[in-house]
């Protein structure tokens, strides 16, 4: 019996499951819960950009939850024997850059910058640098467009090196004292396996490739020259970063004797490269070509791999193309919806009486069409395929009449309006969408959601089996990483098929709907070109006749 | 001491107001509510189209109203002496047609009808004629586009002849049995002057200007012809109706002596033509060429009079411009918003959580452009400018965190710029509107409002003195047909001066509202146009961006 450990730094808390490397059966399973700021997250009242981590509590976190996941796991299975566990895998959020000092220690450790928030992790929500991110695509637009080319256009406030360059223009004390910086998905691999030091560590193809303009075709991290024109010292910096990224499928180094006595595993045992979260929940999740992962919550992350010994174009709009960052030997393509979730949540909380359960319960009465509603699923922005921040919601089709669970359910269509529109930009640009696998709590959760995402993409809706896909996958990895001549898998399909699975229960295309939700996507298409796009010439005079008419006609 | 009685017969009940001639003053006031159906309407569940009154009602609600207000009026003020009362005017809604026979009594009076709804008064609000409405449409703009010219180029189902056509087309006996019809506010004072005879009515301008085609341009109403050509019993009718019309300054008749004894009023006193409520509301507002009265409640009247000796053009897209309906010697024009109070009414009892009052209360904290939300006001369609009841709302701008008071000051200042967009089409066609009366609940109370109406549409917001504009309108009647020798007035123009008056709270402009709401009426024009009007060329590709920029400076 063989068993592998996967981490997974979410946002607020961090997760260690025990996984059967045979069936993927989660053995056990424990959640630690950060303890610094607020639900984990530093925050500042007078700026709600910032968001920050203790990379303390990374550490705090490994011990808390591998011990409890283990006493459980032996709890419940009588025969588990730690003895059993061949290697560890790791995913965090990102990019969540973490100033270190030359031994790759977190500054925040030191007491010079123990209350500086800025000597903490940057957490993947951290927006401070918006103002930089606006200048690193002004520059690589004029001097680089290629670094743009792969990462939609758009360099974001949100990634690697906009954080960095607001470190050093807005507190330079903290970025001179930093050597170099880490992701926190190469940090925890690195001090699990004592391999710390900078010049030591393995950096992950995935963040690397999705948040630092890395790629081969450029020879890696962008050029000295272009950084230094943001800042000599930004360019100062880039010998001090890395020129070799790692895929999921490397060892980022064994785990060292003292973290095998604090855990009570087997010293030595392989810990896999660290990835993003929704990276390798699209793993656990059973991606493979032609398998869309949909890893839904309070937005979504949309996964799709393609061969790449095949040509693949640049898609416009996609959030990234990166070898490997999802399966070793496929390029893994990221697209997302700023919000899913958190539009519902909105709605819920700041506008409607009502629950979601009872909002549900009342929408899933309706037929597509009844309600005359039409909405774009823009309230948090656009990120695929408009990659634009300043856009805003729309609701248009209210009468006197408009009840809450309409608009619930318009709300939920414009959301897998929003889907589709995914679907359809990375099939335009020749990479087929067969399927879909959903994951996140929203697609367990909601089956008149996964119906409607059904009968407006046109696809079979399925859902991962997993509950904790991202984990499941980085278990994945440390039964890669472990191989299978320690009782592991020699490649990701191998592991993939033997530890992932769907749940029983799918959701197919109702053709009568369909046809509606064909219709309806027209308009919502002319609403999505009309206020998207700078130059539309969309004619929308008859956008709210022909929503009556579809609404008569469902009425009828 | 002079005093007039005034009837404003409403949609639920009917109104009696003793006024002093000297001053306005109301000395008196009582309410009837109409008895038969649902609040004083006749419904049928399985057609919401249809609403229908007891013409019943209409009269026994007469001799309920004018004894109670005799009787305050009597109480409360020691020295008034019914034998002060010289002269009554009345009210009505309308379109409200009543088939009567031959002697002029409502056909739902016989036994023969007394359950037939379609024997009753087909209520202003009745749109079972909606097909019937289309068909006049059509066969006008093909043979007689001038009788649409004056009526916002489309034939209303709420109107005269569509009703009369549906009634014909879906319950012949009962159209067969009618003599005539009789519009609500030639009824009631015809019924008072025992001139019910349908040779004896003298029939109201108002009514047949506004909702029957009567136009002195084509000799009356329409031609027989046109009418047999939708129907040879509609054309037949025609020669039952009327050729001749009266504006509120002629008599109807003078009150018979049952009613004079029934009333406790002197026999002989005249009573005023009737006319709509809009209109002597108008009157009883203080309407004056340049001085726009806005009724506001559910929906909104904007009401205007221009010099009818003067030339004056088509104004494409108002209700109605008729000679006379108003003021004699005026020029009526009438526009309106096809729902004011009814949005709000429907984000309170709908959709948010929270009252009127606490909403108007947070709402009223936020600064113009604030919230970055935008809305259009057709939530039932568009009355002014667009005659389009086939268009609904819209809320542009939403975010994650959009607040349901900034939602309800959106929808207030949807019906601001609404509000604005008819002025500015009756300034474009040469009527001034150098101030604004309003009058209604919503005016009265909602001093939020006012102030965003002053600031959107640039001009001081005005509040008629009298809650009971619409009776004080009928009594100013009843006070110039009595005429100054009997202690009224010769023309409206003096009675208005001394009858009329406005509330010491006035609200004015506020320049760096103005200025914001300058740029927010030029957003909600572009989508006005491009959702309104079927070629638009409107480029909304800038909206979201635009007003996220008008935020952003709000929030500065």
């Amino acid at each position: 019996m063989a068993y592998t450990v996967g981490l997974d730094y979410g946002t607020n808390s961090v997760r260690c499951v025990i996984v059967d490397v045979a069936d993927g059966n989660e053995l056990g399973t424990a959640v630690y819960e950060y303890e610094t700021g607020d639900a984990g997250i530093i925050l500042d009242p007078a700026d709600h950009n910032l968001a920050r981590q203790n990379p303390a509590d990374y550490i705090k976190g490994i011990e808390a939850t591998v011990k409890e996941a283990l006493a459980k796991a032996k709890k419940a299975h009588k025969d588990f024997d730690t003895a059993g566990i061949i290697g560890i895998g790791v995913d965090t959020t990102g990019s969540t850059p973490i100033p270190v000092d030359k031994n790759g220690t977190p500054l925040s450790m030191s007491d010079r910058f123990k209350d500086n928030p800025n000597a903490n992790a940057w957490l993947w929500k951290d927006h401070t640098g918006h103002a930089e991110a606006a200048e690193i695509t002004e520059l690589a637009e004029k001097e680089h467009p290629e670094y743009l080319d792969k990462c939609g256009s758009t360099y974001s406030s949100e990634w690697f090196f906009s954080k960095i360059l607001h470190c050093l223009r807005t507190d330079p004390k903290v970025f001179d004292a930093a050597y170099t910086w880490v992701e926190c998905c190469d940090y925890v691999p690195a001090v699990l396996t004592g391999t710390q030091q900078p010049d030591q560590i393995k950096p992950s193809r995935c963040a690397a490739g999705h948040k630092a303009m890395f790629n081969a075709d450029w020879g890696g991290l962008p050029a000295k020259e272009f950084l230094a024109n943001l800042d000599p010292k930004l360019g100062e910096l880039r010998d001090r970063l890395y020129n070799e990224t790692y895929t999921v499928e490397a060892k980022a180094g064994d785990l060292t004797d003292k973290w095998a006595q604090k855990l009570g595993l087997t010293a030595g045992i392989p810990v896999a490269v660290g990835a993003f979260d929704a990276h390798l929940g699209a793993v656990g999740s059973g991606i493979a070509p032609g398998k869309l992962v949909k890893i839904i919550g309070t937005s979504t992350c949309d996964m799709l791999v393609a061969d790449s010994s095949q040509q693949l174009a640049d898609i416009p709009g996609i959030c990234g193309i990166v070898d490997g960052s999802i399966l070793p030997g496929f390029f893994g393509l990221e697209a997302g919806q700023s919000a899913v979730g958190d539009i519902f949540n909105w709605f819920v909380n700041y506008v409607a009486a009502g629950s979601h359960e009872a909002l549900t319960e009342k929408a899933a009465n309706l037929r597509p069409g009844q309600s005359g509603l039409l909405a774009l699923d823009w309230n948090n922005g656009n990120r695929t395929i408009l990659v634009d921040q300043r856009l805003t919601g729309l609701l248009l089709g209210q009468t006197l009449h408009t009840k809450p669970e309409e608009i619930y359910r318009a709300l939920i269509e414009a959301t897998a309006f929003g889907a589709l529109t995914i679907i359809n930009r990375f099939e335009e640009y020749g990479v087929k969408v067969a399927e879909v696998i959903n994951c996140g709590g929203i697609a367990e959760k909601n089956p008149l959601l996964m119906q409607i995402y059904a009968d407006v993409t046109g696809r079979e809706m399925k859902i991962s089996r997993s509950a904790q896909s991202c984990a499941l996958g980085a278990a994945i990895a440390g039964a890669v990483v472990a191989g299978a001549r320690s009782g592991g898998y020699d490649n990701f399909a191998k592991a993939q098929a033997a530890m992932c699975g769907i749940k029983d229960v799918t959701f197919k295309p109702m053709a009568e709907n369909q046809e509606i939700y064909k219709q309806l996507y027209t308009l919502y298409k002319q609403l999505h070109d009309a206020f998207g796009l700078k130059d539309s010439s969309a004619k929308l005079g008859d956008v709210m006749k022909d929503l009556l008419n579809i609404k008569d006609r469902a009425n009828a």
